[in-house]
């Protein structure tokens, strides 16, 4: 199929905020989604940005019955291992339904990977949900390892009036 | 117990690489640490920095035998949730074994809390290893969520020759 990858701009935040809410609902999680277009394009694209996106992209012949081109994006941003050193933390990884197991996941991921490796990242890192299977098996299949498993790493968060309780001890 | 929590600078860099080791080798990989002081001096405290520290201290009176005074530590980073906007990324928090179970981490969490809600951070995320249940237990206990076991994220990472491959793909 064709499609191209490339860098986000401040013109992709409309469809990123699209995509997140469809990604949340895949998950069913929609109800968690607080971010907004002007949310992305403010955190995203101002002098320091707070993250960074890709996007993909389907020519006009292509494109989806309610007439979007652009079918998927991975959001990204810099972290910090204290054991490695700089790395790469990927937020999010979405293909729209209609358009997947055409390799336009792996070409997202694959560009975050090179993005990283270019500033100097010796890891990427994401979550998966574990009932996800699909999601899972894509990650396996491309040579991630899930450390929850091999090692036992859990998430932790802690948000809202527990992380405002928190700052108070 | 007399200590004090601050905000790190360069002249901890020292400290905080002993720390890391220290705390690599409680959870047994300590093979994985290849940051050093001087990774630790530029990576954290240059013009733009990738993380932040807080250093937990003692008076001299209650220094070590080895003579530390700088106790405990935490790392932490500005993330991104694509749901609820900015966030926090504790990468570290640990104290040493004799200071334990005197408010210590406590203390430094809130810290991290504090400076992250000041920064407007909606979520504070970390790991820990599920095997090391007194800190489980102590997150738990401060209103933290173990999203893995109520939610099903797992963490997944690429490193290395795999991550050199996903980049070329």
């Amino acid at each position: 199929m064709d499609f191209s990858i490339r860098e986000a701009n401040l013109d992709d935040c409309k469809d990123i905020a699209r995509m997140i809410m469809e990604l949340a609902e895949y998950v069913k999680l929609a109800e968690h989604v607080k971010v907004t277009q002007k949310d992305l394009e403010q955190d995203g694209f101002s002098s320091n940005p707070l993250f960074h996106g890709i996007i993909a992209e389907v020519p006009e012949q292509h494109k989806t019955k309610e007439g979007h081109t652009k079918i998927g994006y991975a959001l990204y941003f810099y972290a910090y291992s204290s054991w490695s050193g700089r790395a790469i933390y990927m937020e999010d990884l979405y293909v729209m339904p209609e358009f997947r197991g055409k390799g336009v996941g792996k070409a997202l991921i694959s560009k975050v990977a090179q993005l990283g490796l270019a500033a100097g990242s010796h890891q990427l890192n994401f979550t998966v949900l574990d009932w996800n299977k699909p999601s899972v098996d894509f990650y396996l299949s491309q040579g991630c390892f899930d450390i929850t498993a091999t090692m036992g790493y859990h998430c932790m968060r802690c948000e809202g009036e527990a992380l405002k309780h928190l700052a108070q001890l």
